[in-house]
């Protein structure tokens, strides 16, 4: 354990990506799409606990996903869950949080993580955190960057500066998904890394941001701080709605004089698509990720998932195809290659203009 | 109708080439495979219901089949249903259906017709059968061929010699399935004719062949047709036991001095593979055949058959595939290459080599 660590894991999203699996009411978090039978969420919670406890692990959820979320990670106290009332991006969602912290521990750092993604090397991942809480406890808000492996185009990247101590440098810029040309560059460059969307800092020093970026967020905190218990879900109810949706890199990253950037290696991935569950999976000799009781005949590298609740036994049999998605869920059918994936999403588009809403 | 008429639909088979809607107790022709809503049994019984009244129709098919064979023809009286207790081809079928006939009506003139066939053009279709019906009053065993429209190698042929009558030639002799260059002489040759597996004979004339070519089988069944009512069954059961198997052109049609055979064209198909059924579908613009509900982006030419029982609405979506069938039962999906339909049977031989035969 490391003394007054916290940790924030944000857990709001509404993934269309891995539609049909995923849906409004069961974001990517809640579903065990990557090697680890655990859902998501679970992993990445079972993932810190050796450095942070249940009694300081906050679930940062929207209000509709309470329920599902706390199903999931049912060892957990009821205090761990901040149902967000309403969806307002991450900065007064993160306000609340620290605030909740500092409630708690006036000496308090905090790690912010995505619920969401592959972590292939848990020890590594471990001790990269503890880097950057180390590096947050001096003052400074702290990221981590992957070191690249490929020109990968999906995701944001971090360029870094000098060196500030061992494995830890300076931010000089967050970079946008780029272009497959600007994608090489980064990968040859040594200067840039992925953006894994972690970052680590004192609750005290975020305390002050929000006080001098987003003085009304951090006024109606304190004020709703100052309740009767009894009396402070609807006020933060109420005063989630008046709060502006911003970000918080937005809203106080980038005004910080300085940050820091991690860098890492710990066989992350975003599990951004059925793609990428596809590798990441444990594949047959033909590259078929598939249940053992599917049929595969002359068929090559492909995703085959069976998600369906009603646990009949079916048989699912795929002849002579390759390259492709075939995920079953109880009330649909999604047939792509895997090449596509991100296509997902037009589908989810489709149901949505024919008003297929319980599908989305 | 036509007097004296009566027919025969062959009903066995345990066809495995609509694998996973075709089942052992649910062959092809209980299925509404083809374009039409009915299941192919009631659509042929349906198309010949103006020749042939439901007591002149005979339905032999096996003893395990019987009662779902009885509920896809609910309007036939239960004298029109023929169980044979062991499957033995079809000359032992056709003997017993013949002394069935013949004990009815000494003038009877029968039509054999397979169970599972479609037929695009019914007028042209019953045309056909008149022709071949008054053809074999005069005593002939007669057949119909079709004009055949490419040269398909998965037919057998009739080659015909000369003018018997208006659109009736001699049978030369029977061809099996061809090698695709025979297949293209057959197409040119305007003697060649795909074989329908229908054929058509005085009842009295086949009994006398029987006797000739078959004799226990035809003593047999003169014996049965001695005993009380309430005894035939059992006594049919047991002769059916000793019957040897043997199919009707090899013990019969082979040795007849003559056979006649009705040359027609009426948009027959044999319905042989999901490809076929695909090929009969409506279709969308762009040659997918789905249903309504299914979401089909960059979708081209593919098969979609939903044939789950349970009602659950569902939504099946293909994104950027080509020329897939992708067929949904309660308990099977199968996604195949249209081209590649004859494969299924290679997932049924997978499944009864995993011992799964409530699947096959």
């Amino acid at each position: 354990m490391i003394p007054h660590l916290y940790s924030v894991v944000l857990a709001g999203g509404s993934g269309t990506r891995f539609w049909p699996a995923s849906r409004k009411s069961m974001p990517k978090q809640l579903l065990a799409i990557g090697p680890d039978p655990d859902c998501l969420i679970a992993a990445t919670v079972r993932r810190i606990e050796t450095l942070c406890p249940p009694d300081s692990t906050l679930i940062a959820t929207g209000a509709h996903l309470l329920a599902a979320t706390r199903r999931a990670l049912a060892w957990l106290p009821d205090s761990s869950f901040l149902g967000e009332p309403v969806a307002k991006n991450t900065a007064p969602c993160i306000a609340w949080a620290t605030w909740e912290v500092l409630a708690r521990d006036p000496d308090a750092v905090i790690m912010v993580l995505p619920s969401d993604q592959h972590v292939g090397d848990p020890e590594s991942f471990r001790r990269a955190l503890t880097t950057a809480v180390e590096t947050a406890r001096g003052g400074v808000i702290t990221t981590i960057g992957l070191e690249p492996t490929r020109p990968e185009t999906g995701y944001g990247y971090i360029e870094a500066g000098g060196e500030r101590g061992p494995g830890v440098r300076r931010v000089e810029r967050f970079v946008e998904k780029p272009d497959r040309a600007r994608a090489e560059q980064y990968l040859a460059s040594g200067r840039h890394f992925w953006n894994s969307g972690m970052f680590f800092f004192r609750a005290d020093a975020m305390a002050s941001a929000v006080r001098r970026h987003l003085p009304d967020v951090a006024a109606a905190l304190d004020a709703i701080a100052r309740l009767p218990v009894g009396e402070r879900a609807r006020a933060t109810a109420s005063a989630f709605e008046a709060f502006p949706s911003v970000s918080i890199d937005y809203a106080v990253m980038e005004k910080a004089d300085e940050l820091a950037v991690v860098v890492a290696s710990f066989g992350w991935s975003d599990l951004g698509s059925w793609e990428t569950a596809w590798e990441l999976a444990d594949k047959d000799p033909r590259d078929n990720a598939a249940p053992p009781e599917a049929v595969l005949i002359e068929a090559r590298g492909n995703l085959v998932r069976d998600l369906r609740s009603d646990g009949r036994r079916r048989v699912i049999a795929l002849v002579g195809v390759e390259g492709l998605c075939v995920i079953e869920t109880d009330d649909a059918l999604l047939v792509l290659p895997r090449e596509q994936a991100q296509d997902v999403r037009k589908v989810v588009e489709e149901l949505q203009r024919r008003g297929s809403s319980e599908r989305v």
